[in-house]
């Protein structure tokens, strides 16, 4: 069921492949895909004005569910006009449906038909989330995507144990669709199924014939190799409708992204730029720029030479080691904003690729882990 | 000595009494006086990009010789092009001497009369600092006002220990006056003196003999009541040059930049707007808002209604409340930038009074801590 307020276009395939651009149509307007949503946890991207996360080319942001549920609260935010006036973004807004974070946060879970029941790592006290109440959260929150209540297994977790969570994600989707009545609101299907063919694509299709407005892909980047994440993504997009948005959740590095726009995928979001910029540690192509290291010391140049974003047109490496070295918080503000604009700089890049289908510049800058390049980008 | 770069114009005087407004002039611009100058310790005002200080009206940033002295270094500054362009702050900027850092956050200090010897807050290393080498890393700093290096004794010495302090405050300022050379920067003496009028007086006529192109206040504001600070400053101020531009150093809650302006004072610096942010306190007209406080939880308003700063424009207290229950370093960003904008359109209103001589409204919004505010605002 397309919701009256979404849409989404085709504009642009890759001559006879899989990648495609596009856009994203919702009441916050539209999104330029493949996209790049930052991650604004707490309802907030980290460090960042929102003017200034606009201006670095982005269309989207994406709020969790689980945190903003525990603090300050749904009934909060939706009092004070929903989380686009709260947190003072116009643009789209994506939550996810706390699901994950529960099953990676929160402690002594209970899991059952039902739902979770879970203590807040906030202030250990217990909470339950079902398909129900995680989709009335988000209907509160306001966002323009929301997404299904799924469980996450873990990323290791057998093949029986994977079965029946794809089992429960399903019957927990159709009490999500059912339960969801809010019609600016698009909510997406997530298919589960690990690493297991046909547990994705039988996931897929009972999520399919429920005929969602967009359909994301849960479990991966979840420590398995990147290989194995492309060989997975292979399997499955080709089955998922191709005229509906493809949300691949949690990735990932530039050069998972890079692999899963050539799979089909639309859209992604993680939180490497601005937990990494936290770190000093800051994205360019070839290779990142630690910057505490001490080849940093005097270095008069920017970040990159050709990137345009406000740290790099004011500041130096050796300006930005000092700001880490003296724990000052500009650093990790600099260096956020520039990792956000080095993702959307790169998707945009993307978009302009697809249509010609030469890929070969961009695979030589982007290796993949086990062919070279070795750092996992990971704090 | 005026520098050959560096100039002070007075604009208009409060009809018959001590309040000027004027300009400062400096190599990299113009300073409105009465100008509150944020400090920048490590060459960042903490959390605030150098655009976003220049557009809350700030013509003027204090950077601290000691801890720059440390973290970086100041050889590795003047290589990297000196202070302003190593942070991106194209204006004016001043640095202190180290002086207070050293008496006031070194460890195991050893004071003679050729200088100071203490161990470095952030590594233990021994160190000296003297007249001479207190100038030569301000110049390689390269700030527009560079600061003589002074004694500064604690606020609760004995009259002895303070006439000892200012005897060695004159013999050093003469040594830094000696040692400066560049004719780029205008070096401030430091009248010390304590709460002993007569001292103070005495360092004032001797510095004056030296002929500097303007005139600290140091000493004040380290925990004596607003009164007798008020009181200092009477029996001091109109001793200084008047054709010179006075600096009170550390100076402060509003309601004391608003009585030293009266008395003729023209520059000040401190760390509250930027230090109070970060801990969830606002300043507004009449009463700060502390913003953990539970009546700000759904809180629609901005800060302050007539603020036209970058936060007051975007942003509810009941979000900036949850972004510091929250921890998000967006909270500190935010109201330090508030902050320091109300700081400086207080500089604004006072600049606009003299003229008119008329401060009842003032005087009525920033009353003086025993006259019923009773909140010194200090974190």
């Amino acid at each position: 069921m397309m919701s009256r307020m979404f849409g989404f276009e085709i504009i642009q395939g890759e001559p006879n492949r899989a990648a495609r651009c596009g856009r994203v149509l919702t009441p916050h307007g539209a999104i330029r895909t493949p996209a790049f949503m930052p991650v604004g946890t707490q309802a907030a991207v980290k460090g960042l004005w929102p003017g200034q996360v606009r201006e670095s080319g982005t269309d989207i942001i994406l709020a969790n569910t689980y945190h903003l549920a525990l603090r300050p609260g749904a009934e909060l935010v939706e009092q004070l006009g929903g989380l686009h006036k709260f947190m003072g973004w116009d643009g789209p807004i994506l939550t996810d449906s706390g699901g994950y974070q529960v099953f990676s946060l929160a402690e002594l879970r209970k899991i059952d038909d039902d739902g979770v029941t879970f203590r807040s790592h906030i202030d250990g006290q217990w909470l339950h989330l079902d398909p129900e109440s995680a989709t009335g959260v988000q209907n509160r929150l306001g966002a323009d995507i929301i997404m299904a209540f799924d469980e996450c297994p873990p990323g290791d977790a057998e093949r029986e144990v994977v079965a029946r969570a794809v089992e429960r994600t399903v019957r927990w989707a159709e009490r999500c669709r059912k339960f969801h009545q809010r019609q600016e609101q698009a909510l997406f299907g997530i298919v589960q199924g690990g690493v297991f063919h046909d547990l994705r694509a039988l996931c897929a299709e009972r999520l399919i014939a429920m005929d969602f407005p967009g359909y994301a892909i849960g479990g991966l980047s979840v420590g398995e190799p990147h290989e194995k994440m492309v060989e997975v993504l292979g399997e499955l997009v080709h089955r998922l409708p191709a005229d509906r948005p493809r949300y691949l959740m949690g990735v990932g590095m530039p050069r998972d992204i890079l692999a899963a726009v050539r799979s089909g995928v639309d859209m992604f979001d993680c939180v490497l730029p601005t937990r990494n910029g936290r770190n000093a540690y800051a994205f360019a192509a070839q290779k990142p720029i630690r910057l505490r290291n001490e080849q940093y010391r005097a270095d008069e140049r920017p970040l990159e030479a050709d990137c345009p974003c406000p740290t790099c047109r004011q500041f130096s490496r050796a300006y930005l080691r000092h700001l880490f070295l003296a724990r000052e918080m500009l650093g990790p503000i600099l260096v956020s904003l520039h990792n956000v604009c080095f993702y959307q700089r790169f998707m945009g890049r993307l978009r302009d690729l697809i249509p010609t289908g030469d890929w070969a510049t961009m695979l030589a800058e982007f290796p993949v882990a086990g062919a070279g390049g070795g750092d996992n980008g990971a704090f």
